[in-house]
C-alpha cells in the first residue's frame, strides 16, 4: 500500500505538542482539583492535604505535555473513532506518573529544585528543615501516592472495562520497567567505563518505556486499536527516541544549548555520572587526559576550570561532533521506523507527526 | 434470617490460618521464581535482578500470612462457587502490596530489621556501606517496583476483565489510602498530644484499609460478589481490628508480651513516637510526671533506667489495664459488626471465623 507522504515541519510538530498542552493543562487541573475534593483522606490530616497540594504543583508545573500529546496524537494513527475520553484518561495517566517518577527522583538525586518550582523534596525540606528523616520519609510517600494515582485514574474511570484494564496494565508494565531503567542508571556510577550500549539500555528503559511506547499504546488503545501486535516496531522507535533524547539532555547539559545565553551545567560531572558526553570523552581521551578527568569526575568542589578542563578534552576529540552524529542516526533509525507505520495504514498526518517528532529533538541541540 | 451459629475457637481461627499459609507459601515463591525469569529488565544490569531477589526474600519471611488468609476465607462468605485462581491472585496481591509497604517503611523509620531478615534498606546499607544516598535510592526503587507488581499480578491475570478491574482497584484504593496513614503516622510526632480519635484514625487508615478491608473485599470479589453494597459494615469491622491490632502491637512492644520472655522494646519510647500506650500515659499523668516523660521520651540515649520509669508511670495510672479495655471493646465491636453478617445470607462458619479472629488478637496480648 503506497500512502501519501505528509510531512509536517519541525516547527508544526512543536505547534501541535503546543495545542495539545493547551487543552489537556485545563483537564489536568480540574482532576487535581476533584482530587483533594473527592479523595478519601483522613479529615483531621493535614500532612495528606499538604502532600497532595505538593503533588498537584508539581504536576501543573510540567511544561511540553510531550507525553500527553503522544497520547492524543497515537489516537489518531488508527484512524478510527477514538472511545469517548479515553485519550484524556491515558494523557492524565501518563502525566501522573511522570509526576511521581520526578517525586522520587529528586529524593534519589538529593535535586532541591524542579520545572522552575521547588521539588517535592525541596518543598519538605524547606518545610521540616529540623526534620530530614521526616522530609525523606514524607516525599517517599507523597510519590507513593502520585504513582497509584497515575494507575487508578483509568482503574477507577468509567472506561469500558476492557480497555480501562488494558490502559491499567501499560501504566503499570510502563512504571515496572522505568523503576528498572533508574536502578540500572544508579548501576553505571558504579562502573568505571561502561559501554555505549549499556548507556543505550539505561536510556530505552529509564526514559523510552514511559515517555515514548507507553503513551503510543495508551493512544492506540484510547483508538479501538489493539497495540500489541505493533510492539516490536514501536519499541525500535521508542528505544531510538529515548536514546535522542537522553544523548540531547546529556548534550546540552554538557556543552550547552546553543539556543540558551549563559554557562552549561556540570551536574553530571561533579556528582561523578558518566553521561554520554562524560563517557565518550574518557573513552577517547589519552592515559594522561583519563588521569586527568579521574581527579575532577565526582568531585563536588570541582572548580569551574577544572570542569572546562574536562570540556576541553571532549572537543579536542571531538565528542560533541560525535553525539550529534549519535543523534542523527538516532532520529533517522525513528524515522525510518515510523515510515514503516504507512504499511500498516496508519494515518499518514499523524504517523508525519511521529516521523518529525524525533527531528525536532534533534534539531534543537544540533 | 436466623443463621445457624457456629463459633470457632481461637486456636481454631489460628490453624485455619496456618493451613493456609501452608498453600499459600508455595504458591507464592512459585510466582517469584517465574517473576525473576519471565520479567522484562534489562540484561546487562545485575542492580534489577538484584532488586527483584530482596523482594522476593522479604516477601517470602513472611509470617501468619493473614492477610491471605483473609482473601480465602472471604471467597467463602457468599457461599457460591470462587472464580479459579482468583483468591490466590488476591492473595498474592495483598502479600505484595505489604512487601512493597514494609521496604519503604523501613527506609522511613531506618530499620535495619525485618521479619527476622535484614529490612531491604538494612540489605542496600550493607551491600554498599560508602554510599548511603544510593542505598536509600535503590531502597526507593525496590519499593516503587514491589507497589506495581503488586497491582500488576491482577491486572496482567488472566482474570475476566471486569473482575481484574475491580480487584485492581481494591489495591490501588488500599494502597492509595494506607498511603495517607503513613503521612499521618508521622503527622502524629508532630503534634504534642494527639487524641485518642487520632491514633484511631492512624490505625484505620495505615493498617486497616490494606490488611482488614482489602483482603475480604478482593476475597468476595474472586467468589463473584459485590462489596460495594457492604462497604460501610466491612468498614466498621475493618477499622475495629485495625485498632485492636495496633493496640495490641502497641501493648506488646511497651508492656512485653505475656507469652515471650524477655525485656520488651522501647523503639516507640525513644523516638518519641505516641504510641497508645505512651498517649495514655501522657494523658493520664501528673504535671510531674509529665515533666518527667518529657525528659525521656524522644531520646535515643535514653536510659533503660528512664524507660522503666515510664514504664512505672504507666502502671500507675492503669494504662495496660486502660488498654485491654479498649482491646477488648474493639474486640466486641469487630464481632458483633461480623454478627451481622448472618443477616446477609454468608456463610456461618466463615462469618464465625471473622468474628473469632478478632478474639484471637485480643487475647495474645492479654
Amino acid at each position: 500500500m503506497s500512502a501519501p507522504r505528509y510531512t509536517p515541519t519541525a516547527q508544526a510538530v512543536q505547534d501541535r505538542i503546543t495545542s495539545y498542552a493547551d487543552t489537556f493543562g485545563p483537564l489536568l487541573r480540574s482532576y487535581l482539583i476533584q482530587l483533594g475534593e473527592a479523595f478519601d483522606h483522613p479529615a483531621e490530616s493535614a500532612f495528606t492535604p499538604n502532600a497532595l497540594s505538593l503533588v498537584s504543583d508539581l504536576a501543573l508545573a510540567g511544561g511540553k505535555r510531550q507525553r500527553a500529546a503522544f497520547v492524543y496524537e497515537a489516537a489518531r494513527l488508527p484512524g478510527t473513532e477514538a472511545v469517548a475520553g479515553a485519550a484524556d484518561i491515558g494523557a492524565l495517566a501518563i502525566e501522573l506518573l511522570q509526576t511521581a517518577l520526578l517525586i522520587h527522583d529528586d529524593l534519589v538525586d538529593n535535586s532541591s529544585t524542579r520545572r522552575g518550582i521547588r521539588s517535592t523534596f525541596g518543598s519538605y525540606t524547606a518545610q521540616m528543615p529540623a526534620h530530614p528523616q521526616y522530609a525523606m520519609g514524607m516525599t517517599v510517600m507523597a510519590g507513593d501516592l502520585a504513582s497509584y494515582l497515575a494507575a487508578d485514574v483509568i482503574a477507577a474511570s468509567d472506561l469500558p472495562a476492557d480497555l480501562a484494564l488494558a490502559m491499567t496494565r501499560v501504566i503499570l508494565r510502563a512504571g515496572k520497567e522505568t523503576y528498572c531503567g533508574q536502578m540500572i542508571d544508579l548501576e553505571r556510577d558504579f562502573t568505571a567505563l561502561p559501554d555505549l550500549a549499556f548507556l543505550d539500555t539505561v536510556s530505552d528503559y529509564k526514559s523510552g518505556r514511559y515517555s515514548i511506547i507507553a503513551p503510543i499504546q495508551l493512544g492506540l488503545l484510547a483508538a479501538g486499536h489493539d497495540p500489541a501486535p505493533h510492539h516490536d516496531t514501536l519499541h525500535r522507535y521508542s528505544r531510538a527516541v529515548g536514546i535522542l533524547g537522553q544523548i540531547r539532555d546529556d548534550y546540552i547539559s554538557f556543552f550547552g544549548d546553543p539556543k540558551v545565553t549563559g554557562k552549561p551545567d556540570s551536574v553530571d560531572a561533579r556528582a561523578g555520572r558518566l553521561s554520554y558526553p562524560l563517557r565518550e570523552a574518557l573513552a577517547a581521551a589519552t592515559i594522561r587526559e583519563k588521569h586527568h578527568m579521574r581527579t575532577v569526575l565526582g568531585r563536588t568542589d570541582a572548580t569551574d576550570a577544572d570542569i572546562d578542563m574536562v570540556r576541553d578534552i571532549a572537543y579536542t576529540h571531538g565528542v560533541d561532533e560525535t553525539l550529534r552524529t549519535m543523534m542523527g542516526q538516532r532520529a533517522q533509525q525513528a524515522r525510518d521506523e515510523a515510515a514503516t507505520w504507512h504499511l500498516l495504514g496508519w494515518d499518514p498526518d499523524a504517523v508525519g507527526f511521529f516521523a518529525e517528532s524525533t527531528l525536532w529533538g534533534a534539531e534543537r541541540a544540533s
